[in-house]
């Protein structure tokens, strides 16, 4: 065992995580955390499960890269909401096999991404528990002004769609994982001489295993009111547009030419086969943490190339039809499933698990 | 699979949980809640798993009280920190074979507890991985009036010593469940001609599976600025007041005679070897859930006997030398080591398992 006892791991991370910041009325260490709200602002909580074989496996995906990604889940849905985050809180339940080491590095993982986002650790839970797979709950917490949340309910017929960054590069670093192509530990290193096929491979492994929550682009959108709905791209760009869809009562067209995808280059370094349809890759991927959006079409002018250093990409439109719809370049229409990851589908009909 | 998929597993969710609460800005449904905190207040937060075979066992514990127990540890953070509870979200992770009757027992469970004592489930996250345990962790949000709330940090030396409430049931419970001495679905009746074995056994077994957060109690003690330092018996009593003294940097004596413990009768009821060491149940013994607390000694006269229904009695006094010191009725002094159920020194000394 790492700590002689929970009071001593308690102590372990109070080390790490000592407080004292803005809006923390008591970090960790008591019963239970406090937050001092900032007056005017609403508070937005998401909890988010990350578990060994389903979301990462310990052979795969180094434990800085669990940590990074357990918080990197829930900074995203504050993200899709537009708020700033502010606090979380880290449940862990891990077997006595796993290491301090292996401890360090995951919350260094977790750290690092906290502290470059402005987010304070003020609680959490622990627990040993023999032969039992590593699983996390990370509870995060940001503030938005009182009125300007961004919900998935709010778009409507006519609005143009967005997302940011680029679809299906965290699906291509896994595949880069699982295969071998890309060690893990090349991801901090890069070169300004790369080809733009080396840049791509780098840049699935780099969003698989760090993927970036985009919470600077989400606040951006909701403090200038810019965005009528959104959601993260979390479970695949068809499935959540599909949701955000189902809970506006709408449907969309996505144009298949527009879709902001990985270079063919890239994906070929990655899969020796060839394999070339990445449009699979960024309709069903999952896991990129980019934000889809819909805005008025009297204000889709006003949206920016890149929104918080994220490019931006208009990619359709959302109309009172039902379903999703995928037009090619020659203006043929397909029916586009809202499948991707499910957790509850990978055991009702064999769907393939994540990781 | 009891659901098609994870949105028709959301939508169930959400009929279970409308919202529509005061306070709740956005609830089940979206990528994150939203809570409009009440100006004055700050919000209290806390995290706790409930994991399959350390905290709970299939074969052992009915869903309905699953459910109940997982929110109840996060009530019991927020009453020992003097915080009116408000808002819960629910994460669960289980294997394909858990039947939709099992989730319904479970969330029946959680829902009765957060219903009568005014909680509402906002949100949550959800896996289904084959094989792994059940496991759930519950986020629960309170408010407390600002420089109000209970910390474990605010006692001193002079301090009367407070429990409420009966130490040990919880224990004893377990062991009556454990020998089927008996059974869990007799809990719910209750005759007003039963003998103080039976009506302490009774006790026991209702203790253990539906536990009560001493959430009123606790609000009543912040809100009349009674309680200087408390922290809740979740671990076990010596193990959770060796915490209020470490984080108030003193020590405290506890007069044994005072300890609110189980009945002989019914603990002989219970063990049929007729083991009579029931102070090892009250002192050790965990998951009672109740609270202990300090009041400066000008003001332990204004403590009633009862808080907010709830018997409240002195057992000692807190001192600047540190450690804990049980005194007998005969006067003679020993040593009290703080320990308890530890999910660290399980693995670390083979300390026993919980359940």
């Amino acid at each position: 065992m790492p700590f002689r006892d929970e009071d001593e791991f308690v102590q372990w991370l109070q080390r790490q995580w000592p407080g004292g910041e803005r809006g923390v009325g008591l970090g960790i260490g008591d019963d239970a955390a406090i937050i001092k709200p900032t007056p005017g602002c609403d508070l937005v909580l998401s909890t988010d499960l990350s578990l060994e074989n389903v979301h990462f496996r310990l052979g795969l995906h180094p434990p800085r890269s669990v940590g990074h990604r357990a918080l990197a889940r829930g900074l995203s849905d504050l993200a899709a909401m537009g708020a700033r985050p502010r606090f979380a809180l880290v449940s862990l339940t891990f077997s006595p096999k796993i290491g301090k080491r292996w401890l360090t590095e995951f919350y260094a993982g977790l750290g690092a991404l906290a502290q470059r986002l402005g987010v304070t650790v003020i609680g959490g839970d622990t627990s040993v528990t023999g032969g039992a797979p590593v699983a996390v709950d990370v509870v995060a917490a940001g503030e938005v002004k009182r009125g300007k949340e961004l919900r998935r309910s709010g778009a409507r017929p006519g609005d143009c769609l967005f997302v940011t960054g680029t679809l299906g590069f965290s699906a291509l670093g896994l595949e880069a994982l699982k295969s071998g192509t890309s060690g893990a530990g090349a991801v901090r290193s890069r070169s300004p001489y790369q080809t733009a096929a080396a840049r791509d491979s780098h840049a699935a492994l780099q969003t698989h295993l760090y993927p970036e929550p985009r919470c600077a682009a989400g606040a951006y959108l909701a403090k200038r009111g810019l965005a009528a709905a959104a959601i993260d791209v979390s479970d695949g760009f068809a499935r959540d547009l599909g949701r955000l869809c189902e809970a506006s009562g709408c449907g969309a067209r996505i144009r298949e030419d527009q879709l902001p995808l990985p270079s063919l280059e890239g994906i070929r370094r990655v899969r020796d086969a060839g394999g070339s349809n990445k449009l699979d890759l960024g309709l069903y991927g999952g896991e990129d943490y980019e934000l889809i959006f819909t805005v008025r079409a009297a204000n889709a002018s006003r949206v920016p190339r890149k929104a918080a250093g994220v490019a931006v990409h208009e990619i359709g439109e959302i109309r009172s039809k039902k379903g999703l719809v995928l037009v090619s370049s020659d203006g043929r229409e397909t029916g586009l499933e809202p499948r991707g990851y499910d957790h509850f589908r990978r055991f009702a009909d064999g769907h393939r698990s994540r990781s």
